[in-house]
């Protein structure tokens, strides 16, 4: 026996960070969540259930322990000052990428993916982003606040621009966001129906994909601040990622709005770590 | 600033009396349940959750801010004598009625809709309604008590008269609530297979509306009394009732049996606000 | 009044041993789980909260008061000690196979099918097991520990040999298990398809059934150590058990795996009472 | 092995009923609750749960089985009707005491404590009873209705009469019912201070002894549908039980308003069974 | 019967403005809370279930509804920038105090306490602050964020100065804040030994209080975000209040930390509502 | 920025082993607890939720920081298999003890402590025990199991003989283990009273600790497999424990028999990685 120095890390992404192709990053914030917090708790909470899932995956007879991915462990955020925790992300993200290697957030609430955007599109000229979510995202601002989570589907298009999002799954927000919505992305109501087309045109150019969990039916994801009823089921979203399998060109990859302590059950954070697992498994 | 008193309403539910088309009101009472209690808290947690909604539905692109709602609150009642309680739920909805409002419950057990029924039917002739259940609530008596849960649809039979009430969803009961109900109701099994047709021979006919919450699958609403497997999912129970404009004459709804103790997910309780701001919105 | 002493046997299950064609015994054992433990409650539980299901099925049309089955409660079981435990679970299966009546063993943990399928495997030549589940459970140890819940149908392979076991729903476990298994078991992945088949070809044959209620997707049953997204929902799973009726020589049954108190709902105990139900009326 | 049919009595409770002295049985009622119900489930609960605790007291230095206790199970009440329950109640207790045994009722809400109470008042002249609580449950009547836990204590002043009833721990109530009890019972407000002088006098009289266990306080016992901080910890109300030795002539008990379902944790069913082994074995 | 508006205030604060001495209020904000946020529905949940408990104190024999509180309902505050909302909660406190009345702030996270702070040391000279806590709250800053709840009382200390402060029940913190605060304020660790000489001390000049109910021993307390052991108990707390009843210039209150959702026992919210009614009485 | 490899060791823990006085360590195992099964949960969730205690103590004015403690992790133990599992606690503790650190065990059941004090004793002469506990422990066997929590002290008992085990707070066991114990170890029962005389006693002998966490009250520690009410609270174990500063020679310690999920509030697990850290800082 030989006694080693604890190690916590999600399952089987124990690569050294130099040999790795896959960063794995947790942003524990929640601080603009309007209704009901405690996504901070997301990825430690993946980390320490990740042991009840398997590393191979039947759907895409892959296995974890084939690829390589370093965790690299939980930022330590601000809270209460979102301006500053996105820099804290986007930083960690842009020594990834200057790494040449593919960043993957764990949220927190929706906002975190907006630190990683900033460093992705950087990099990356002519970004699109697919977007699957119950919520559109789309406001200016959220009782003043722009640095929202429910705004920040529009701060990544003040990036991007317009015809770069691509929507799917939402099925909740305010008429205006729509009414805005309709000139500047992509909106696929309330399910994946179309996701086809848009891959196949989007399969050479750079994308990012940010997966609000919430797009999930909350029987299956109870586990998250804003349940909405009416989503998708488990298999369908999970065959709407394997379809990324063709998507040539993935440049970052987030999943986000899991808040563990509202499903006592664990099903929700089970249900993160086996979508977190075919998303690492597809790239 | 100005210090207003403290309103909690149900979300976007703000008109003044005089103003309103649909008044909701809460009948917190579950003193006959037989399983497990705890709707009478439904109406208390429904308003107070409702702040997670939207008031916009993108389903069917209307608003509750474009309606005229008014929350006359919760009525007092008397814990453990059902007859009381259905005596000051009826003089309330007829209160409503009589100043030409629509009334909308909450309940409670499925036992309050006795109350409005009885007030509905005393000003509509040829009332029918459409009810929507897991279980066929058909019995004569449950263990000798007739204003039993389990017998409101047997009662409000003894008001309307045979070949008034439409069931779906029934998957539960005993074998002679089906025997009796064969002459008397009609009981669509499992689903809501004929619910169009139901709709167009009743579209201009006095309709009343009772949904008991657990003809969704338990999935999507575990919080109820009694969980019955084999449920609708909830996009078929929202085009179930999206069905409902074809109604040129509702004139009366309820939902009930929401028990949010039971879910501390919290999802249950976001099922019903939803279901009921789509109920509002198709009136 | 005459007083009684108390009993408390599963809904409906009331007969005298001697008159009873089927009987049902818990085995609350869950000292190999090696993710969440909790199975050992499952039986007692479900008796408990029996009472909330009713013995009259809508889908079969027949009532538990119309068969005969005796509870024979639960074996004391000790912890830490598989294969003592097995060899208890056996002992009582044998004793009801010699009486000539259907054993029905409410888990506990998977591996606890191992001691009935022993007894029954001494009685019927020729056993085949049809297996509904999440997860494969053919390893050949786990952690070098040969009596584990992740090995069970490979032990009970080693009784009843190759070409026997049939099993459906599976969607998880290590690649080994799917390479063994090729040649050894037939495996139905995620589903149910094609059990009409599989049912026709075992039509005059023993058969023993085991269903891991985990094959059911988490969203309809959270209560279980190990939940894998992705599974079937309800109504599948009792339109799998109604084709049941259609073997003539069930000889043994059991489900497993409820583990209630990761539930608060009672959801999926109730789910388990209506599967026990669904199918002591199928035999 | 003998196959023996299904038996889950309380702990330790396995008399014949012609051989036990004390009968056990429980009245799952709590139609008249105001704020939380559920104490319907207490007694089923308890008994399921007590396979946790020790047979064994090391405060007595007696144990379980060497006293002869009957589990007469649950009564089946009419949820709904308090007139019968309670009616059925006394029919059952008049009986168990015409046998020349103790009844000691396992509620419920504090209401069901009635029917025991005129069942013993028949039987015993010159009836005392010892009440702890929180609450003092002195009301004429609760929004009109007079079958209300909350008017428990008074009803049974209507049959025993005044200087009868000795209250401790008593810390909440409206101010009328301080005031006419100031006339009619004795109060010992918030513990249990003045119990040794009540013993003492009371030690040859006919004594009841009802407990409603949320004189505990909520940090020990937060299952319960009314939590009323500042109440006696455990030990302080196991000394006051350990003072009932000195009652020569204890006629009946209870226990009751353990609401199980509030307490995920099972603390306050451990609680319960502990304190009825304790006045078990007191008797 | 006549209809009416549905009101939801706290029991027995159903004063109108004009007429009211003390004006409660929430500050729903818990956005710099660095372990388990949830703080922010504490004053609705609290309205919620304020009907479990009594208007009337046996404790100090008086009754709300004897005095005139109104409920000024929940500031909607901005989440994510707690320098916005502070100002908000300063510009409510202020207006309620230039119209003679007390501010009493339900948080909400400890920080939002410097909000009423602010607006009270503006109109009152000398004023002086009563702390009690499980934290010392004396950090310069957290992480960096100067509005932290970690923070709160250093942030008080810069505007009402050395040795206004005064700290009981404190059992946490860092080194750093015990040393900084040996020169700047009353420090009274682990209960409230020392508080009636404070009080005698300042019993003509103007204190505010401020009571995180994390001070009380999460025994009788878990609903907080983050539990520290060793607190003390309900009825200490309870001793505590009663003592302000001779400080004859109370110019402002608030209670803060309850967290409702990390207790589903409902205890803790039972709890602070008991409290909060008790401070009401002693004002 | 520099990316460092995940690390999630318990608080304040983060010495190399080289330079390491004390090394914890976690046996995640309970698959002899004969009631509630999840501690072997603890060790995992108590460093997750560490980061919610301070390294500084108030009660010693120390910080974990000045001291050297290394974190190992948790063994990876086989379920369903206790010879197996204790050998190999057994042999990671020798190996700690070889290198002149003191190994600091985190259980599991209480079993596990029969492994690190077979390895204790193996190398420390006139080794004595410390047993802070609820449950006496010391049955021959359980059911025929030898290798069970509830026979652990019998079974160092064996190892290191008569008058060797000191054990406090006892308040629930069967008879027959208070009559063999009185004549070979030392019993003090409900309480601590007489721990100052036995550490001046044992205060120059080799002294190993064993504290089964529920011997705090229920109302403070609810997560533990068998609440037993009547427990000390905190501060009165706080006090026991900051008195082993007197004990010259610790040569091990564990806590064990945290529960988690059992408590949904969280406090359990703070109080368990409080009495930790006061543990580490008392060496």
């Amino acid at each position: 026996m030989s006694i080693k120095k604890y190690n916590a890390c999600f399952l089987g992404c124990e690569s050294e960070y130099e040999d790795a192709d896959i960063v794995i990053f947790g942003a524990p914030f929640d601080s603009t969540t309007s209704f009901r917090p405690g996504t901070r708790f997301a990825s430690k909470v993946m980390r320490s259930e990740s042991f009840g899932v398997e590393t191979y995956s039947l759907y895409q007879d892959k296995d974890l322990e084939d690829i390589n991915v370093f965790d690299g462990g939980d930022l330590e955020l601000i809270f209460g000052d979102p301006a500053i925790a996105l820099d804290q992300i986007e930083e960690f993200a842009s020594e990834v990428l200057s790494d040449n290697k593919m960043p993957f957030l764990i949220g927190g609430e929706h906002l975190v993916t907006l630190g990683t955007v900033r460093a992705v599109a950087k990099k990356y000229e002519n970004l699109h982003i697919i977007h699957f979510d119950a919520h559109a995202d789309l406001r200016a601002d959220y009782l003043g606040q722009e640095l929202s989570h429910a705004c920040v589907m529009r701060r990544c298009w003040e990036i991007i621009g317009d015809n770069k999002i691509f929507q799917f799954g939402i099925r909740s927000g305010e008429r205006q966001e729509f009414t805005w919505g309709k000139d500047h992305v992509y909106t696929n109501k309330f399910n994946l129906d179309h996701l086809d087309e848009v891959i196949d045109k989007l399969k050479d150019v750079p994308v990012y994909i940010t997966i609000d969990l919430d797009i999930l039916d909350p029987s299956i994801f109870p586990g998250t601040g804003t349940p909405e009823a009416g989503g998708i089921d488990f298999n369908t979203l999970l065959g709407g990622i394997l379809k990324f399998t063709k998507l040539n060109n993935i440049v970052g990859m987030d999943i986000n709005e899991l808040s563990p302590s509202y499903d006592t059950s664990g099903v929700s954070t089970a249900v993160a770590c086996k979508v977190l697992r075919e998303m690492l498994l597809v790239k």
